[in-house]
């Protein structure tokens, strides 16, 4: 089972959506972060500040990318980068569990 | 902002009733475990396996212990502990964040 090791997790969620969508943010000694998250089926965009990596851990979800017109499946695994101050969509057909890693600008 | 320092966090979610509820596991250095979670709106029974304390980090709860008759409202903050072994009910009337310890046996 993976796991993050010497982190410091905010105890309190990130709620999005009436709750649909929500986050619990972990730091790294590091000084980065990334968040880990859970969306339920819908449709959502989200913009970015910083770059993000988004990992898919679990769900079925479709992502259209800015500048792009084609919808990208993922199916419980792979994850796919948005860049800086961007919006990017996604439409969740299953609970989509992932973990976001904010890239420093 | 409340933190937990040091501490281990499981990647994968855990998630139950379709994803109306999720958690993430927090791992302590002295082997203790916490779940970071939120519940949507809803009407939930659990069970326990060891002793737990709810933590209401936000939003708006009644809560049905184990032997008792009367429901307990919980707005935004405050806690209460459940047996061991035992069932209880919850009616999350906004969205639920909380944090639960598992107490050692």
């Amino acid at each position: 089972m993976s796991e993050f090791k010497n982190v410091t997790v905010v105890k309190n969620a990130n709620v999005y959506f009436e709750g649909k969508v929500t986050s619990r943010t972990v730091l790294f000694a590091d000084g980065s972060k990334k968040t880990l998250g859970v969306m339920l089926p819908g449709e959502y965009e989200f913009g970015t500040s910083v770059a993000e990596e988004m990992e898919v851990l679990a769900g079925k979800v479709e992502i259209l990318l800015p500048g792009e017109s084609e919808w990208k499946l993922f199916d419980g695994e792979g994850s796919f980068f948005v860049p800086a101050n961007a919006k990017f969509k996604l439409k969740v057909h299953s609970v989509f569990d992932y973990c976001c890693s904010y890239l420093a600008g």
